[in-house]
């Protein structure tokens, strides 16, 4: 049977890249697959994992021979010199896509590197977890998760559309938007909670060591979600944060906006403004919820009860 | 066998209030609970609900009558009030405690309607979900938590080492410390962590409606996080954040100059320092993780791997 794409390669196999071999595996979406990854010991324990049919080969230009589709798991700020070290070994007609979570930067560092003859279809599968490594890699990781492809208006239509059916075969739910508007959306999703939590991660900190008493010990479910996003990889969201750097700075000053909007409310202790704010929220949520046919809520009760005055009585750690 | 306490009473059965009327009846903590509501609704569900030997009352005055321990369960913006209206049933020598947020205000609100001779011990347990309403509650839910006791320091000793062995158990890890602190503490690891989601997600909303394209639906795991925390309660936040007014403000104002710091390495493209401020959070984390043994990572993959080169290999959705 014809396989969707006859090589593909993967290059770099942390937790992305090795969930990517793992699932063409088990989808039997490419009878040769080729993986590498930069570091040394990471290549050693490839072979010892031995990923599906898999083949570890020690060089990008080695991997990316004869594919039709080449994937780059890297970090966003090693894009552009990767494109130069792999062009001269790219086939002619192959696609490249990547993993990143920056998309208009892509366009820039890739596109003046890239030969004619290739199709460049950007996609970033909003999949992820704290573990990293080939180690880390599941199958499953893309099931059910966005993956949103940033092709440029001349991009090959049949290109778009293979890499679609090949998100679509790992289970993903696919959107084609601009790059401007990817960075735009997951400044807001993704990076600025991610800086977010880095700071009141900082400012907790300093509180403790200001007191030399404990506070972070004491966290409850807010915050204990917010350490967990602060313990990401540094050198990866460094690169996110400068590489989306206006959606980002935009961002932040209607955040701080916002945020200064409701402290105003809670000095004046303005209870009307505070809840009005709050239920807005709840209500919003619960839309987004029902739009997606997503539970992301445990089972709330029953609506009549919920509705009288009891709600309130639930304490909020 | 002689119990911790001959009669407790515990007011408002929502969330906390109902987990803690099943905990006590599971680890066999008193003969007689008498709980109530409110709410002639959650009244009624309580008596279908026939939470353990609790005994349903229609009034607070009837719950803390000849009760040795009462544990108000409601918002704390209702603690002075509730206060007034038990203040003639109490019975000489009880302990009156609570469940809320903000601790500061407590000691303000209940103080001065207090018969001279009841014992004020008040805690807060670490501990919540977001669920609501007397369905919702579970008996394990104080279970290696942390309950802080804000006792003043004229409190007796005997009422606060009672209340000490009645969160000891229902499993909870009890730590004293003054309402000051604790309104601070909880302020950064609590309150304004819910602030800032409850903020995000406005500012996420705005990008919405501005554009007219859907933002929301491609939150990531962070964003997720957030949004969850913002769809808490309304009215039991806008209590909190107006009860813990100073603390709120003070911790915003050094969490803005935090987070403004970031944001000029992001200006400035600064990725040294962008990635010395993201390795002090995971290295503090790593170490608050230890303090506490408590795992709340996922395994890391095998060490010496770890600090390799592939760590940045993982997309960060």
């Amino acid at each position: 049977m014809a396989k969707l794409f006859e090589k593909i390669a993967i290059i770099g196999q942390g937790l992305i890249g090795s969930s990517l071999t793992r699932a063409i595996y088990e989808k039997k979406l490419s009878n040769n697959i080729s993986i590498t990854d930069s570091s040394n010991k990471v290549r050693k324990r490839l072979l010892e994992l031995g990923l599906g049919a898999a083949k570890v080969v020690n060089t990008n230009g080695e991997a990316v021979k004869d594919a039709d589709l080449v994937i780059a798991c890297v970090p966003v700020g090693l894009f552009s010199d990767l494109t130069k070290e792999i062009a001269p070994f790219l086939k002619s007609g192959a696609i490249l896509s990547d993993v990143g979570s920056v998309k208009k930067s892509i366009l820039e560092d890739v596109t003046p590197h890239l030969p004619e003859d290739i199709h460049l279809v950007p996609a970033h599968p909003l999949a992820g977890a704290e573990t990293s490594g080939p180690d880390a890699g599941l199958p499953k990781l893309f099931a059910n998760r966005w993956c949103i492809l940033t092709p440029d208006e001349l991009t090959d239509k049949s290109a778009i559309k293979s890499v679609t059916k090949f998100w679509e075969a790992l289970g993903s739910k696919v959107e084609i938007m601009s790059a401007e508007r990817h960075d735009q959306v997951l400044a807001v999703t993704s990076h600025l909670p991610q800086l977010i939590a880095y700071s009141i991660f900082h400012t907790a900190l300093a509180q403790e060591e200001k007191s030399g008493l404990p506070v972070i010990q004491f966290s409850a479910g807010g915050f204990k979600d917010f350490t967990r996003i602060a313990s990401s990889n540094p050198t990866l969201w460094r690169d996110i944060f400068i590489k989306n750097k206006n959606a980002m700075l935009e961002i932040f000053e209607h955040f701080k906006t916002d945020a200064e909007a409701c402290i105003e409310a809670i000095r004046e202790e303005d209870g009307e403004k505070l809840e009005a704010l709050f239920s807005k929220s709840r209500i919003t949520r619960r839309r987004v919820i029902d739009k997606e046919h997503i539970s992301l809520l445990p089972d709330e009760p029953d609506n009549e009860i919920a509705d009288t005055l009891f709600r309130p009585y639930a304490s909020g750690d």
